[in-house]
């Protein structure tokens, strides 16, 4: 399968008004990995003193502790370059457990917003007699015949459950759920933060990571975004671990835009 | 303060009975670790044809992958000499949350059965006005004075806010809140599986490291164990990450001890 | 249909031990109703100084408010004559709403242990093409098939949806599955707290009643009790509204047993 | 105390579009009760053929049933008289329970959005050591001063747990902890649907009713509405059984207005 490389122009702005001085960890970067090259970024962190940068969650790209004391003014461009190979997920297998790595084992266990022993019983039900990528793919038809995008149906402490239930949510929600049941059915899957063009409305998205065939697989469950076309910023056991913005303290949202274009 | 080292004798039986063949997470041996150094270990897993060591979340300590048709009988004996300084907590500092470890982060964060994010108001209302070590024992006493050790009053799915309202539980739950109240106020905590003596019914103990002055201090939140005598198996964000056993499939309990003793 | 007469003796025997003393509402009682004839009845509260006797939920049975100071022991004894007529429910025609009694409207809503409104498109899923008796029996079904009768599942907190996940529990835990799959596809259903023989172990039994063609329809979601040999005590909306005891205060079980025969 | 009449000029309107068909009970006329008289009133369902008329829950207020087949468009006036007497609470005796009548009983218990059995250490520990209106009192004055009034921070399956955390939400939120608050000390509360002058933004209003010294009180947890010049619609256990539309189907909200005036 020949892979072509796609380029991304990425340009991502916050503004945010703080009551007191907070510590804000940021994870707004796109990744330094093999699949996508970072032809050029700038960050402008608005004159603020200082960001002290440590690795992320699972290694993969970097956070920024940034303190602000009343506002946090954010600028962020980078220019990409995508080559990713995007295998059709139906014919890879899962591996037997005991090959996984030893770092994807946290991805086969419940987190905050996957609690995959309670959704276990459904998981094998509806996938549990499919094979490796069959099944992913299986969950991910289920999910987008029965979940409808509704921006605002869901909120911070939505988790998978709630979604199975309520059919509705967000990307984050999708990822969630899809995690859930890929877990619940002894496959790894995390959630990935990215930048990916044809998310509507633009934002930051969420998409799922699959263990399958030996390696990470890349898959949105929203079906809005193109694994090929994504810029990957980190990765996590749910969105606790990803979030754009983990702010302790208070913060108060002013304007923010993410713009991703295909160039 | 004088470091005295204590000796510990474990020995530990499991055996359960599987109906159809499972993948087994097992996680019961001592961990390598300067402050508990292992004088001599066995473990005997009744004949099983393979297993496969690999590292424990946090690389603290390691875990077996097991796969038992049948049946799943295992002894393990360890004797363990801890030399751990146990400093008062009352008295250490709160780190700058800027200067963590890149690998502190993630306790800082919700998961599974810690759900900071529910419990941070009534966490900040509590405790936030202290600082550091002095609120994590004012949490500690809380937790005390609050709770009754009850076996069998909770449950798999048992969460922090269960726990938080129902005032009952185990190691387990205790260990939870804990951790849930003290990342609630910007504290890295963890849980921590372990052996140590004095725990009744004798059992997998359940303690807590938060992240205080530089570095991990272990803490009970049940008070039974004292954290000098205490053999660390390993670490996690919470009882997902520790469990002795993780089975991927289904399994019966026949029997089970754990001895722990004083030499 | 020829209807015959079904002839119980019931022996219930309460022995609670209450640190201070308490209010205790009491619900243990056989309802006088016309398809169950009390043909002799007594209750000792074992000297209990007075008893005050209300009607109980939808005013099916009476409530005996106790006031005990440190034991509460009691005596209940009957013999009852069922003349209950039990069609087939499959051929049952759910009524249009806009023609229910009033009083029938609040077994359509959410309730504590029957949360409809997170269910409901499951529900509607799996049951809403069915017609009404052919829905019940089909959700009666799932239920048979999908769930484990196991003691000591379930706890006092646990709803339908934890049940709905976690595929096991005891009478109580049947009765608000199937009552909040009915009212989920817009069929009145409510929990009966009842005597039956054949409940294993011997214990207060927990039913359902499902509105088809004009009237209440007496069903067992664990499928042990025989509707034509079971005496109903009171009805509601789910557990909350028939416990036995509702202690306000504190109480500790000595000793409990129910025997329910046919003559 | 002098009760002095207060005249509210009432108007409701609502516009829904419905995809199919739908059941819909209703209940926004003003309640017949010997504190609020009915002065004038109409109501316009805009052509809809019938509408079946139905004791509501309590029997206070009347629901009625409504069968639109793709628009439903309501227009309610109403004069008011309200002569309520409202005494300060903080002197009001709480009720032995064995003296509440049978139908104040289910007031006690745990319902969908206020589950006393979770929330009931909690409300022993900071209010049970007050008597009757001073804990009630308390009870408000703790959530006037822990909670903010957010439209939107609230969802439909927001139950008085979750606003116990999230310390946010609306009038049927703050309802439902106040109503948990009080059962959980032993007090029977109920929620109540009204029309109330000073409610920003207009709109249906949640209150809620304490039985103390004999009778119902009405009081509001928010603080908006004064409970001497607000106009009762309907009685319930919680949100639940007091909307002012329940929808066996789906609608879309076109427009709704409420307004309530002083004459």
């Amino acid at each position: 399968m020949p892979v072509t490389s796609q380029r991304l122009n990425i340009v991502t702005t916050l503004d945010y008004a703080l009551p007191v001085p907070a510590q804000v960890l940021m994870q707004i970067g796109v990744a330094r990995l093999p699949d996508q090259r970072i032809l050029g970024e700038t960050l402008d962190i608005g004159g603020l003193p200082v960001a002290i940068h440590v690795a992320a969650h699972g290694g993969v790209g970097e956070r920024a502790w940034l303190t602000p004391d009343s506002a946090l003014q954010v600028r962020y461009e980078a220019q990409i370059d995508i080559t990713r190979e995007t295998l059709p997920l139906a014919n890879l297998f899962a591996d037997a457990l005991t090959v996984l790595p030893a770092d994807a084992i946290e991805y086969l266990l419940p987190s905050r917003y996957c609690p995959v022993d309670t959704l276990h019983a459904a998981s094998m039900e509806m996938f549990g007699n499919l094979a490796g990528g069959a099944a992913v793919e299986a969950a991910c038809d289920w999910i987008g015949s029965h979940l409808s995008y509704v921006p605002g149906a869901s909120h911070g402490g939505t988790t998978a459950i709630d979604t199975f239930h309520s059919r509705e949510g967000v990307c984050r929600d999708y990822a969630h759920l899809l995690v859930t049941l890929v877990r619940g059915i002894g496959i790894p899957a995390r959630v990935v933060s990215a930048y990916a063009p044809g998310v509507n409305p633009p934002d930051f998205h969420a998409l799922v990571q699959v263990w399958l065939a030996g390696g990470w697989r890349l898959v949105d469950a929203t079906g809005m975004a193109d694994p090929a076309q994504t810029a990957i910023i980190g990765i996590g056991r749910d969105a606790a671990d990803i979030s754009f913005l983990t702010i302790f303290g208070s913060a108060f949202l002013n304007e923010q835009a993410v713009s991703v274009e295909l160039a």
